[in-house]
């Protein structure tokens, strides 16, 4: 009675289908829009600022504006990205739907006054709380409530980036250290097409990245085959590095934040103190480089990441300041993501560091765009399809060689305390 | 005391990495040699079949011939890939060294006579008996083992098709159903690499695939947008129908292998009886195309692989014929891979269905190859990276749809009934 079997098998399979597809479309067009209008809003605060930069000198305010609206309203939201992954490892205690109105409202307020910060995490938290908040509509139960948990990351993470595979990936792979379960493989990339194709529709556009310096490929003759042995150590060597400045990044932003609980008694006070401390920085530098997203230039020949994919892009310390300024920013309480900064560290480090070994300075500013968020992350899988979608398959083996050696030196934690670990790393 | 210890944690990466490239190189640049010893003997056999077609009328003895060589050499050897995954779930049997040389052999004598094969399998039970060899020298303890066995295939693979990436991730998803653990990340990823390059090295080269007749990108106006759901649409139906030709393959090759093994008393009497069905099949055809592994035409206007790739380059029913052809050779005692006539059955059904749904022909076949293959072995990721390795990055979440959805649809088991399953599929 083997194919009445089979038959069944195929029709629950089809069920299954259908079901997720049903449910999950209308989560992640919802979530994809919510991200397009965090994205315009992003857009429109970081320009509005460039035009007037004395915005920077509120950012103390701004802060404790934020403390109070998560103090008031937060609950447990503050967690952020955590608290998603928590109630996937173990669901139970929800994610408050008010959890993604907050965060888009001050992840811009951040990035308005010059806070140093990313917006996966504030994707990644709408997509999270939106999920939730259809899961409970749709009465799930709570698997099926954990995959559209993943799902919602997938969505988010897929349309902030405008790379779904990525998203796709990188929600399964985030959840615990060393491994990935397909307990939702498909769900995830319904939500990640669905995120990022919605993003699209709303006329959002994604910023473009070139490698356009690496002329020789892997296979070819003997000389070649030498040269890119030698490149290939090279590339070991500075994604050992990356890796060190994930774990570096991850060790600073909860170092600020430790040492803020202990110094200050007044909650509200650590915000303004992050904030004074990021005008004097910007004072003593002298350039607004570091504030921010870090992807658009505030003024011509400002270090961005697209300027670092260019031979003196950035300076030799450039990803220093950039981590400074975003462990602050973070550590002191102001809202946003970790992994646009994490690119900025990441670029500017391959920038500096194709200078000091004499390598393809693009190659190299992608490389760190990569590893040095897989290393944070402990996603190198996701990573590697990162590079793959934004920069294209001709690197692939780049790609992965930079982000798995990241991800083993990165330490054995990252910048999201609530990873589980399946496989430790050495 | 938090300073010391991460430095003493890097340092035991280090010694991890450099112990592991030391343990690798020669293992992976030996598999390498062999591979590329292999690919040389392989090709010179099917051109010198080509020349003396005569020579399938043979295929009945030299079936017998392999039947006695592995039931007077072979002892465990018979059970090719699955004794290496069984070996690195639960080690101890050992991976006799003499597995090597006999599917070398035996996979070359399969081929000269005209029999339906591949070449993977050769490949990971050559890596995975060097392997083993090489780690008893070493004097490796059970888990080095299992990470050297899990490179080996990585090797292995990486070797046969040119593809290091996908011998990385294939190595360590083909073990068990539904999850990747990253034991071995690094020491696969240079295995697959040295692999690769050793076999470049010995100037072998790869056959080149290319899509070429998609035009519209999947962002874009409206329109477009319709137009990509559309075959977006269309993708999935054909993977679904790519996951049940796995699902057909795996019960064909099971079911042949279970009716001789009840049939005959005589076990040399299988692979006469084989070899006489595909002398008849290729009669009543009366065409050679299904013989072999089908890459390389025997005459102008052949169907191969590469033909598939192109408008008429299959008939309707040709997948179907292959799917035939291969089960008889594998399930009569022939020896050889199953995966290149996997690649076959799905560009050639790739190739029908494109007719059927109006599709683009090659972006159709491409699917095909790599969803197919995905299907059968239980391996989505290493085969959407497998599509980006071998026809670029531009279709890479329309080879993430299929190889996913295949996987899905392709039932609980695959070609290699020594998976163990992580999680289950719906």
């Amino acid at each position: 009675m083997a194919k009445p079997k089979i038959f069944s098998d195929h029709f629950s399979i089809l069920k299954y289908l259908l079901r997720w597809t049903v449910i999950i479309v209308p989560v992640a067009a919802a979530i994809g829009s919510a991200v397009a209008l965090f994205l315009w809003l992003l857009s429109a605060a970081i320009h509005y600022r460039f035009g007037h930069p004395w915005l920077l000198y509120l950012l103390p305010v701004a802060g404790v504006a934020i403390h109070f609206a998560y103090r008031l309203y937060g609950s447990s939201a503050e967690k952020g990205n955590n608290l998603i992954i928590d109630e996937i490892h173990e669901p139970g205690a929800g994610v408050p739907k008010r959890m993604g109105p907050l965060i888009l409202v001050t992840t811009v307020i951040t990035h308005l006054f010059g806070g140093s910060a990313g917006r996966e995490g504030t994707a990644v938290q709408m997509g999270g709380s939106m999920a939730h908040l259809f899961g409970t509509w749709f009465k799930l139960d709570s698997t099926q409530m954990r995959t559209l948990l993943t799902a919602g990351i997938a969505a988010g993470f897929g349309a902030v980036f405008g790379t779904p595979l990525t998203g796709t990936i990188f929600a399964m792979e985030v959840l615990t250290i060393g491994q990935i379960k397909y307990d939702a493989l498909l769900p995830c990339l319904i939500a990640g097409l669905v995120g990022d194709v919605t993003v699209s529709a709303w006329g959002i556009k994604h910023t473009a990245y070139h490698i356009d310096d690496v002329s020789a490929g892997l296979h070819g003759n003997a000389g070649n085959t030498l040269m890119m042995l030698l490149l290939l150590v090279k590339i070991i060597v500075a994604s050992a590095a990356f890796g060190l400045a994930s774990m570096a990044f991850a060790q600073a932003t909860h170092s600020v934040k430790k040492i803020c609980t202990q110094w200050f008694k007044q909650g509200w006070m650590i915000p303004v103190c992050g904030g004074i401390v990021i005008i004097a920085l910007t004072w003593i530098i002298g350039k607004p480089d570091y504030l921010s997203l870090g992807v658009e230039p505030e003024y011509p020949g400002a270090v961005t990441i697209v300027s670092a994919f260019t031979h003196n892009g950035a300076y030799f310390f450039s990803w220093f300041w950039k981590l400074i300024y975003t462990a602050i920013t973070l550590g002191t309480g102001f809202k946003g993501g970790e992994v646009t900064p994490l690119f900025y560290i990441g670029a500017t480090l391959g920038n500096t560091l194709a200078g000091i070994l004499n390598a393809p300075v693009s190659l190299f500013a992608a490389l760190g765009f990569i590893a040095v968020f897989a290393g944070a992350t402990n996603t190198p899988l996701a990573c590697t399809l990162m590079g793959i979608e934004l920069f294209g398959a001709e690197y692939s083996l780049f790609f992965a060689v930079a982000c798995f050696t990241a991800y083993i030196f990165s330490g054995k934690a990252g910048i999201y305390s609530s990873q589980r670990t399946g496989v430790s790393k050495s």
